[in-house]
């Protein structure tokens, strides 16, 4: 068994290698302790999430997130339609989301809003500022903010 | 006519007046240029997100704001209430809330999630940590998180 006594578990989903590789360099840029997990399709982050098909009796596969940064546009099930079902939820729906994606369409924006995206944020193309963004991204969401227990 | 290109308005719904002084004190810190309106129960704020009312037809003093500080023990109209009222109107729902209150009970952020507080914050006892606070909860939600224009 793994110890996860305060140790964050952030549900990184996203399809493309390369945007991974960087969102979990920019985050081990935070110095803390922390347990990023990873899927590349909606349909992995509902299975995820509900504990079902690949992640069903599987608890040590599918630690309970504190965060969740979701890409929109993926493979299977798109980011709008986990939103929707994760927040309409009782038992996920206090579970931050936080959108990170390349798109600044203003459509992609009030869909995600409207299916209670907890926040959205772009891609900087700069990656410095990339860095700069999930550092505070990481501090507001571990840190500060609250949820039930 | 106030000039309000790119300064963002934050409203502040608060009904205890040094926590306003508070955290009118902590914003100051940032040095952003910002507009703070405060309405101190959850009907003015009501009244001012929905324009009518004291508002009604009063666009001068009620811009629309890019982030709401809400408190949820308020007379009138608790900050619960505003949260359903605001979070079910499409025109709204994307101005991003932040539930601050002095409260950790579970059933107060179960409640608030389930009305889709975008976040939840307990006001820390420690000014300086309240500063720090603050400071990032300014530049986490003014800075990064986007919104359609």
């Amino acid at each position: 068994m793994r110890n996860r006594v305060n140790k964050p578990v952030i549900l990184l989903v996203e399809d493309d290698d390369s945007h991974v590789m960087l969102v979990k360099r920019c985050l081990n840029d935070t110095n803390a302790a922390k347990e990023v997990c990873r899927v590349s399709n909606g349909k992995d982050a509902l299975d995820y999430l509900f504990r079902r098909g690949d992640y069903a009796d599987e608890e040590e596969k599918s630690p309970r997130p504190d965060l969740i940064l979701l890409d929109l546009r993926m493979p299977k099930i798109d980011g709008l339609k986990v939103l929707e079902e994760m927040k309409g939820s009782k038992d996920l729906m206090d579970i931050p989301v936080v959108v990170l994606t390349t798109s600044e369409n203003k459509d992609d924006m009030v869909r995600a809003y409207r299916n209670h995206a907890n926040s959205y944020l772009v891609k900087p193309p700069d990656i410095d500022e990339f860095g700069e963004m999930m550092k505070e991204t990481y501090s507001y969401w571990l840190n500060w903010n609250r949820r039930p227990k």
